[in-house]
């Protein structure tokens, strides 16, 4: 799969949905010392993926949802493919978990050099 | 902490709510070859904890959405203090992921039978 096709394959945004809560759950738990199940809010995750140069490989019109799901899809296919650990997901998130959107816009970031691809 | 303490730790349920709807999601997408992103529903977690004669440890009153929260928290609590891996987690459910009260009562079963304890 190409990145853009990662980035647009909606059966991986819905496993990346249940990925993507359960490792900011996991950060925050970390952080707080204490469990707590959060949801990443859409928002988030579409202003990550603009953060992270991500944001252009998806058509002009992309609405915020759909900019999101991009990014749940390109975590989760990088867990898949033993990309980017859980344990190294949590890690990276667990930094910067009081600025969510820095937080996965440096998971973004890692996997795309780990894949080695530059964005057009 | 006390199976009874584990089972009513609403913050562990929390927690647990997206490592359950995580691990189902990727049993089923294993199992069906293709990713998908599902929710487990309260009653399937509640008729798992009465399958896995774990539903006894709260107070006869409990309601059924309580009684999921249960399950999540006694399944989270496993994977936290390495119980069982996610990986023994998703391929235990994903065995009988067309029955999935069975599957996920196998599952608690599994860390009842870890931890050694014997419900009254």
């Amino acid at each position: 799969m190409t990145p853009r096709e990662i980035l647009s394959n909606k059966k991986l945004a819905r496993l990346g949905d249940s990925y993507v809560n359960f490792i900011f759950s996991l950060a925050l738990s970390k952080r707080r010392g204490e469990p707590v199940g959060v949801r990443v809010k859409s928002r988030v995750l579409a202003d990550a993926l603009k953060m992270a140069d991500l944001r252009d490989l998806l058509p002009r019109r992309t609405d915020t949802h759909t900019q999101a799901d991009a990014s749940e899809a390109f975590i989760v296919y990088a867990w898949l493919h033993e990309i980017v650990s859980l344990k190294e997901s949590v890690e990276t998130i667990e930094g910067k978990v009081e600025t969510p959107v820095e937080a996965f816009s440096e998971l973004l970031n890692k996997i795309k050099e780990r894949m080695g691809f530059v964005c057009e």
